[in-house]
């Protein structure tokens, strides 16, 4: 009676789906159990990628597709061998491939496919992140972090490449393998992953300058690894030779830089247009609608992103900084909360969804190719590039910064190189040829190790080195005052203060000094259009105070300690409806809320 | 610079992704702006229908693909007419075609598609509806319920079938209408469409009696609308004839009969999963998990009922419905009120989305079939078989209820039978020949007919038929225990309350008297397994009382006053944690409550 039935639906991608949610709600409930267990070295992401590795082990058993073949097989390829190499093909959540040239077998069920998990999931995990992050301790560390994201990928990079065409030699010379490839190997592996570090990082709560420089520079490299990945795909189209071009160069950077301001300026449209309208509208009133356009306008600062072609992670970065510094201010205590559970969800639906489904990949695709030779050289390879990268940096860094970066955080940090749906996303672009087969498997076998080996290996090798855990992300020391002091002269200090506090602020919230005060006379109308519409009430002074309050600490002597000391004062009120939302680095530790505020299991 | 990464990046769902983001914000804003210049006619699927619209016309305009051709045009199928009546196609975000035997171009951008959509947003629709219902006065409409629905709907099938017949009669005769098509047509046309309605409802808050029936209605009409589409449609397979066969009619019962039931089952199923595990383990000491897993098997019992062919809105509905009554009293007050603003978020958007999206389709999807004759029938036949549905059943059902169903609530219910998502669902899974196009073209324009003109002219005709808007979804009329008191003999009664208050409370939550008492002494091992492992802290006890008081009123007689005193105590505490969940009819109105429970803009 039954049959009949699942024979009309069973083109409907409602079995997938539910297989993904049985794979979701038992890596949940068993992660939790373990941990109950005080096994504290289970992660989330390894735990999901197990269990996705189990079911792509499962599908591909029951449903072997004999007929299926593997694209760019060295016998029928030759005509194909150029436009291959760049043409994008999807893989499926049933591991066929299609591309625009040849179609292969098509299924409903690919419409639930990695893009939308991408899309959907990858977003709200960045902007969490960004979201709940300590301000002042990233800005603090701000510096370091670049040049980690930045000269560190790029010399990630470069090293992974040299060392992949060192043991391309050794490989049997049918397959073709360039310089060029081994450099896009070297770009897909060279960006950490945002996603697995936060996932380690909120799990073990660990020193929050270490925090810092591994959450931005995760955060941050996925840029470069975008354009150096686009670099390297341009420049194999133009010839396939070796010489070197400063034009491709100079474009490369050129690019590069565009990417990352694009991005940047992606990210504060979206809060400023959510800022206003919480602003100049009565929204507040209304708490489901205030989350809703919330969370869209958040989400629409990633698309637009990837729609343009730049960083969807870097733009809801920034737009996950500035909305906690500005719109918060604007929103209803009910539609703070709602907002931050909401964005609690998704993070950790999302974190399972995406490493599962890297898992049941492993598995399920069909047209894997392993090479021993290449795929060990990769994991000699990852740890050389990086100690490359970290250490040489490291003390660069320390010989301009005030608070050094330890040897025990630099040991760590060249151990939490943890890979995952970044390197991913790039490497599963193209599967066109053997090569880039080899490059994928080779990729997410990567991912599988630095997240089952390095992940699981990270809290001894924290306690082994003696650092600090369990600490409230809001906690604040005060020395760090100092190191912004030293690194920013004071007339960099001094115009970022007057942007913030007497621009931005008054623009984009209701807190500030007036508009008509700050602004010269010619600029009258403006300051009127955007002056606060309404008169300030008794709990938004007091959220004004607090971030008066941090500014003051933040940057140091412009302002009188009075802010401070209202502040403190002011926060003992505000404790349930801050929680860490704005980094809040001059409240007092609530140890309740040391508990409280990340994502734990 | 940024065109070779456009170019790059041409392939993502980021763009369309993000149209549909930008779509649901604008509708959100401008919805929400109309409201407050008190145009009280606007309702959100209208809008989001109509913006749909826009953006379909635009994208048509802008990439038109000249190549494109429609599937089943007269000249070149004939050697396919037999199969593609009955294989499944699927229409994808930009409007081609694919099916199994004839592969059109395919873009990745149809990844994000129908199916997608409605396996996401349609289970927390119908989800929120069934947990935010008045359980006891559900349960006093129940038959009625189950009369519109299932006679209601097959009086509506039939009864816009013949009409079509005979409209199709007047077409020129190059149409193959066969009184198979015309049946087709009314079985995705007869069915209500719970979103819609629930959208309508929870604007206008109507009186609770013609909520439930209304509802109730749209809910469960999809069973039987699943049921006559696959029966005619396999009725067409076996041959084309008019010839009565009494076998398909037994064997079209006894599927009705499978997939209503085994829906049911699934729902209750995954309740009892959730009720067992949150009553067994501390997920309740972690929120954020708690609402994760929640989420999760509410959102699988409409996966797996649609992954095995069942009408997953039927399952969802009474999974909904059992964990608004044993599950929440397992969990923790923060959990209850996370798991109540995530599916009110999902609610709010996935309303919001289908609707969006339905009006995309209808000026993108290409290959649309007019048929002024068949358009005008339909929208005739539509009224005609709703007032044989209505009014005949409920001079009927009146003659058994004590609390008559007044004219002026026929009157409404004959007017407000909007057809959705439902429809639209059934219409979009074949669109392979002519015939089956211009249903599909038609049920769309029907669908924006009952949705912009009925919708819109609801509110007024409420007034006209001076109906009680404004009405608290928890209030209580006394006369009611009456009216199950009459439908059902006292022996039922008492089989369902000692079924649910002996058996399911115990065994599934906290509440009700111990298990070791009610169960004979053979079950003594499973007693003790399922016995609650913890010693009932204050809050569940008050929670408990409530829930004793409410048996205790919904059934009349069996327990004595003091349970409903102690609740009326107890829920003057709870205000805050229940708010509208568990249907509290006990409980007296709070002014505040009634304005903050249902989706409102």
């Amino acid at each position: 009676m039954m049959s009949g039935a699942m024979q009309q639906k069973q083109d409907n991608v409602a079995l997938p789906v539910f297989a993904a949610v049985t794979l979701a709600l038992i890596t949940i409930l068993s992660v939790w159990k373990l941990k109950q267990f005080k096994y504290k070295l289970v992660n989330e992401a390894g735990v999901a990628m197990f269990y996705g590795l189990l079911l792509g082990l499962t599908v591909r058993l029951i449903w072997t597709d004999k007929g299926e073949q593997c694209p760019g097989n060295t016998t029928a390829t030759n005509e194909q061998e150029n436009t291959s190499d760049i043409s994008m093909v999807n893989i499926t959540p049933h591991g066929y491939i299609r591309n625009d040239k040849r179609q292969f077998s098509s299924h409903p069920e690919e419409t639930f496919d990695l893009q939308v998990l991408f899309n959907l999931f990858l977003p709200p995990i960045i902007f969490h992140g960004a979201y709940t992050l300590n301000q002042k301790r990233f800005i603090a560390n701000l510096g370091s972090v670049l040049t980690y994201a930045f000269a560190g990928t790029i010399i990630s990079c470069m090293c992974i490449g040299a060392c992949m065409y060192g043991f391309t030699k050794l490989m049997p010379p049918k397959e073709e393998f360039l310089l060029t490839h081994c450099l896009l190997f070297g770009a897909i592996m060279s960006a950490t992953d945002p996603v697995s570090v936060l996932g380690l990082l909120s799990d073990l709560r660990v020193d929050l300058d270490l925090h810092m420089l591994l959450f931005g520079e995760s955060v941050l490299n996925d840029a470069v690894a975008i354009v150096l990945t686009h670099a390297i795909t341009t420049y194999t189209q133009m010839d396939a030779g070796l010489i070197f071009d400063p034009t491709a160069f100079l474009h490369a950077f050129v690019f590069f830089l565009g990417v990352l301001i694009g991005s940047f300026l992606l990210g504060l449209i979206f809060t400023v247009i959510t800022a206003l309208l919480t602003k100049f509208t009565r929204l507040h009133e209304n708490p489901l609608l205030e989350t809703s356009v919330f969370f869209l306008l958040s989400w629409s600062s990633y698309l637009s992103a990837e729609a343009c072609g730049l960083s969807g992670i870097v733009a809801v970065m920034f737009c996950g900084l500035s909305q906690a510094r500005y719109t918060v201010l604007n929103l209803s205590s009910e539609g703070r909360a709602r907002i931050k559970q909401l964005f609690e969800v998704f993070n950790f639906l999302g974190e399972i969804s995406i490493f599962g489904y890297m898992g049941y990949i492993l598995l399920k695709f069909t047209c894997h190719k392993f090479e021993p030779v290449f795929i060990s050289g990769a994991l000699l390879s990852v740890f050389l590039s990086r100690a490359f990268n970290i250490y040489p940096l490291s003390f660069l860094l320390n010989l301009g910064r005030t608070n050094k970066i330890p040897c025990k955080f630099q040991h760590f940090m060249m151990f939490a190189g943890l890979r995952g749906a970044v390197a991913f996303r790039l490497a599963v672009k193209n599967t066109a040829t053997e090569v880039t087969r080899t490059i994928f498997t080779t990729t997410l076998l990567m991912i599988g190790f630095t997240i089952w080996v390095l992940g699981t290996a990270a809290d001894p090798m924290l306690r082994r080195l003696d650092i600090r855990v369990g600490v409230d992300p809001d906690e604040n020391q005060e020395d760090h005052s100092f190191e912004i002091a030293t690194e920013r002269p004071d007339t960099t200090q001094g115009l970022w203060h007057s942007l913030d506090y007497k621009y931005l602020k008054p623009v984009l919230t209701h807190c500030g000094p007036p508009l008509t005060e700050s602004l010269p006379q010619c600029c009258g109308i403006f300051a009127r259009v955007f002056s606060s519409p309404r008169v300030q009430e008794d709990e938004e002074e007091e959220l004004c105070e607090i971030e008066a309050g941090k500014n003051t600490l933040d940057l140091g002597k412009t302002e009188s300690q009075q802010g401070s000391s209202e502040s403190d004062s002011a926060s003992e009120h505000q404790e349930d409806l801050l929680d860490g939302d704005l980094g809040l680095g001059t409240a007092p530790v609530h140890p309740r809320e040391a508990s409280g505020s990340s994502t734990q299991l």
